[in-house]
């Protein structure tokens, strides 16, 4: 079937958010005093809690909580393992920090090209008012913003995909999963998507060992979005 | 405080449907050798039963459905009382008509300019997929669709309006509600929102007699977007 909507995760895959948090954890440091913390460590070790923070939620044990939620409550228990202490406006500010991070170089150029053939939207973990901060301040041109908050699921959990094909009005078929993460196109094939690997050997940082390559017999592998773009003809 | 989204009713607001409709409704007719039908007036009469048909959701005695499903029952009882018989697939494709609306003459020209100020998107009663068709038919250039359907509430439920700012993570007093009706202003300004009327005089044809004028206290009374633009600074 032809693609009607590419979907992309955007965590990793069309953001650098190690890069990105790690940026605006030097800043907020720096502004309030707070010396030997390494932001890019900080950066991992709030990331690290973000699966099992969503697994109360896929699990059924915790009502939807939209990820914002999620991130400042990890935050919370980050700032005290370094024993930093701060105001719930100082949190708040560098909770935020998630509501803009830097895209990779080809993603705003490689999504604009797909979008004047199909429709273009995150499917993302990452709540409406995140995403769309973020889309405001990278430029990218994102058609609707769609995702765990819209669906009331988060991603790997197969409603978070089926419901999003069912607000875009389209056969599972007709969606194309972009992610750099194997695990995402693994769930999202299980429902019935088509599925783009991209590249991101450097999400993680310079020693990445996770998703290096494609891990599952994907429709397509790309090194970047504008490689994608070509794969889809666009 | 700053107005950081406008959200657009876009039925009669940003579109023009009546005009809209009745061209798909004379192509309908015409390829199925269907005639004597005056598609206006058959425009209006499936018009009219849109509001009584969300009654049953926002009085609770119907779970939320999309609005393709309420306009698929409406258009089956209107072509009923037209006597005119057609397959499910010829229904489907004359339901698909309000995915594919024209834009005001000025509507993409003022809303582009509140993009680069400010969040822009639809708060209307339509879902998901009709607003993201339409809107890339029509080249609207939303941030984030929006709505009904993202709230869960038909407007003028208090929960429309209420949701879509928590969704955005903004208060109240930061969202512009932007319509060509009175009603819809009314219920936004209740729920603290900024309220912006557009004049649209000739939603309705040419002896519309509802909506001609600001009905309320709104803190911009416009006769185009551009207007509005202006007036909002942008």
């Amino acid at each position: 079937m032809t693609v009607r909507a590419a979907l992309f995760d955007v965590f990793g895959t069309v953001v650098d958010w190690r890069t990105g948090i790690a940026g605006h954890v030097d800043e907020w440091m720096d502004t309030r005093g707070v010396t030997g913390v390494d932001s890019f460590a900080f950066a991992d070790e709030w990331r690290s809690r973000y699966d099992p923070s969503m697994r109360e939620v896929r699990e059924g044990r915790r009502p939807f909580a939209r990820l914002d939620v999620l991130h400042r409550e990890n935050l919370v228990e980050v700032l005290l393992s370094h024993r930093i202490t701060a105001s719930d406006d100082d949190v708040d500010a560098l909770n935020s920090s998630w509501h803009a991070l830097p895209a990779w170089p080809d993603s705003v150029a490689g999504i604009t090209r797909m979008k004047s053939a199909m429709i273009v939207a995150p499917l993302s973990n990452g709540n409406v008012s995140l995403l769309l901060d973020m889309a405001k301040a990278a430029g990218i041109p994102w058609d609707a913003v769609l995702g765990a908050e819209v669906a009331h699921a988060y991603k790997p959990t197969p409603d978070a995909y089926l419901r999003t094909a069912d607000i875009l009005g389209l056969a599972p078929e007709e969606c194309l999963m972009v992610a750099a993460h194997n695990s995402d196109l693994k769930a999202a094939q299980q429902c019935g998507f088509g599925t783009a690997f991209v590249r991101r050997p450097t999400e993680h940082g310079p020693s990445q060992t996770v998703d290096l390559e494609a891990g599952g017999q994907w429709d397509h592998v790309a090194d970047s979005m504008e490689d994608l773009a070509t794969a889809l003809g666009c």
